[in-house]
């Protein structure tokens, strides 16, 4: 009955990486936010205080911009597997590694009416994300995105709900439906369209089922959303979502004589739903450890 | 030698409302948070506790949502001059109003190949902002942005400035440019295209001066674009921008044996340089009570 | 191989609740952050859209304001339990409910120079949290504090460690040492004390072994305080944290002719180090639904 | 009718500063972010991009660590001014500097029962804050506060107010009132009592004030928390307040047969009420160059 040290990690988080690509005149850019943690023989580093088998955070923030030079980036995939296998591989005590990487996109900007060589503009609100997993065991890739947001100004109803006796919500037929989406799919194999065309798609493919469904649930949409990236791919293994319910109110003009069809309404901060969905295969094995430690259900 | 009460003003901040134009079948997304202000003849209430002149913040409130079914959004410039006005000629005690508004963009969301009627995507990262002052004394219509993120891969100098004995800054010819711009200008007349279209003008005119730039100093980009919009707009009284350096250090990779050509950088959070910059017209009144209160230079 | 339903759940996150106890003139405030998620039997609503199983977060809302009347807050712990307890107990497809609470804490104000009966000012940079799982298989209770920011101006050192080809990281014998601790412990049985007393009393043993130990690395010092705590503690099963390592930077001021003995440092905002650790007990059975979904590690 | 150069200024944002002041074994930690803005002669820096007369704001940030080692930080107001002095006077281009800084307070921890000598807490939720502003016309210098979260559970109302056609807020004899503080006051000469010492009472008087008062509005409760500091502080000029209506709701338990008698409240994020206040002296004159610039209202 003594007291023991459980499960433990270590690493360094947000790194902020911006590699620009200058071969020629027309710059690329791409602006990562790296984080690595590792997982292995650390307990002399607790029980003891002994720093022998611990490579400092520091050295693993110099080896993500080492590496960014020497390799390049890539595909946010491509760079976190080569920084998690690094790890396993080269520094001797490290049994597992996790690499998440979030990257903002800028896209090109319009100068005397022409998209310039060497001037962007920050685009869109969302990020795309990278989690890789290394061990002995093998590797898994979990790509995805955060910061979705997606609104339907009609063509969304709840109702026929289960009503107790703390219930009051009226059901609707009509409704704002909004949220800010964050989704992770963990792949198979890797795509034959490389992870860059494969993110496009898979983003194209959310935003347009969300659009052509006629909603009866958050739920409902969220999993035809992921039925439709799994449909089309047959090399994402699984997909998670975790979608806030961003409350759109209507008010009531109702003390001012006014009406308010679907017209007029307050945009909620909090609370808000919040709705978690996983989409799987029945033939795919599961690989928890893809998923461990994420932030929250995904 | 009194205490007194100096200058004081009221109003409800953040009001979060969503428009839809459900017209025809093709929707129409305003999304906009909106701040009234009021200066007036409120002495008892602070004085007394005497509350005879002051109206609510929540009747503001109400009015923001009730004006915008009565009368529509419109632009941002022309709803927050419905307010000010409303309150400057309703509310008899109130002598000033400033209505500020921020509106964030959704864009159509393609669905299955083709944009939809009811489902948006939020978009960009800026957002267009208007503040309005109207008094007895006359209407004030500053409009802007804050939030737009530019960069500049290369094209950007910063050297050949003045060194005193604290000055360990080496001098370069070739630097990464990055900037979050706030920007706002004030209009002496109304813009004969439109306040929609004008913004648009204004940001193509502002992000296209960056770009085609050669910079010697994030000092000298401001004024040049500033230049760029008074010369190309005759409407457009004066010009305040608000431009955090965001500074992206060049990474140093000798201890690796690697040498980093303006490749490999750290995007930095704090602190960062903040340079404010004004641009106007030799023959323009200024018109300082349009600038009161704002949340700091611009 | 058809594509199938995975792991679900749903609820309503950060309902705002002030709960003001007031049976006498001597008041008692409770600002609690409220969140519930349920899993259960879900899958008509996500495959069908049908609702008839789905109790809609606005009554999970509902439920927290009306038990904060019918019962009062009590502590967060028996908050969380009473909502979690109803879910799983009183609606019928639900088969799991996890209820988080996070407290701000307020402190009675001094007016005149006394505590005042009914003034308060908020206090203090934590915040207190609970969550509570409850399901037909039994109920894990996690107690923990987030936010806990704490400093050593020395007693810390970090030297070594493990060197490769990326390490630049001199080491030290002398550093300032701080971190934003996030703790999470679950209870093997209900304190005897009460989970108030309880919480103050792991908290000022996390404080006080932070203080007195000579850390060698904050993975160390972790286990420490851990440690500290089951060692005065036989009702707390485990506890994990989570703490960034808040690096101060030693401002290099050879340049201007000035030493620096460990008296200017810059506080750095990104990157940081993240260490995770778990202290436990070797005959204590693990509990994996209690920590499930969590944000993170912990 | 030539487009010109209106007014502009420049520094280094949010330069992060931790000193440790370790004369004896009993260490003292003052955590500042420090912020410079200068005026001058800059017109050839925008208009040529000619950086002769810009000193990078690089240096300012050296400066800012340099004299941290050199002259130690004293209180916020004095190191502030230290800084903004010099850089009117030895940076020869430049006319005028203001100096912002914001201090965040670290309380010692207890350690084995004991407050330990070099172990702290962070402490508080709101941050002191100083703005010195130095030219060749003088110095200004204005001690405040931001973000001292204050509640009142009952002894406040709000009635008698005025009504228009668009009002449907019920007035109240008992509410909650809180809000999150902003204040910043003028020195008409410097405090005999030291800048520490008047800041602590500055911060009583507000608080003991708020208490003390049974508010009939917030523009009031301001009115006569800052006639409190005032009439206690001759040393005080003048004093802003910028004070949020935090509104909390009173939930409305009555669908489930429940009364609620000022217990159960929702707390409000958006909108907010925003109450700004000045209060002077008859005698004194104003000193408008103390708050320009200033992030709002105050």
């Amino acid at each position: 009955m003594a007291i023991v040290l459980g499960d433990n990690r270590y690493g360094k988080a947000e790194s902020r990486l911006v590699r620009v690509v200058r071969d020629t005149d027309r710059h690329l850019v791409r602006d990562l936010t790296v984080s690595s943690s590792l997982r292995g023989d650390f307990d002399a580093a607790h029980l003891e205080g002994d720093q022998r088998n611990v490579l400092p955070t520091d050295t693993q923030k110099n080896t993500v911009y080492a590496f960014a030079k020497q390799h390049g980036v890539g595909t946010v995939e491509e760079f976190a597997l080569l920084l998690a296998r690094h790890f396993v591989t080269h520094v001797e005590p490290v049994s597992s590694a996790q690499v998440q990487v979030e990257e903002v996109r800028w896209d090109r900007a319009t100068v005397d009416g022409r998209p310039h060589d060497h001037t962007f503009v920050r685009s869109g609100a969302e990020r795309r994300t990278a989690v890789v997993t290394a061990s002995d065991g093998g590797e898994q890739v979990v790509s995805g995105l955060t910061g979705l947001v997606l609104l339907k100004s009609t063509g969304s109803e709840f109702r026929d709900f289960l009503v107790d006796e703390w219930t009051t919500l009226p059901p609707t037929s009509d409704r704002v439906l909004a949220t800010s989406l964050t989704a992770r799919w963990r792949w198979s194999q890797v795509p034959t369209d490389g992870y860059d065309t494969a993110y496009d798609e898979v983003c194209a493919l959310l935003v347009s089922r969300f659009g052509s469904l006629h909603s009866l649930a958050l739920q409902q949409t969220l999993w035809e959303m992921g039925r439709s990236v799994l449909g089309a791919r047959a090399d994402v293994a699984e997909l998670r979502m975790s979608a806030p319910n961003k409350h759109h109110y209507l008010v009531d003009l109702a003390p001012f004589g006014l009406g308010n069809p679907g017209e007029v309404f307050v945009a909620g901060d909090r609370p808000y739903g919040l709705i978690e969905v996983t989409v799987g295969r029945d033939d795919v094995e599961p690989a928890p450890e893809a998923w461990r430690d994420l932030p929250g259900f995904v």
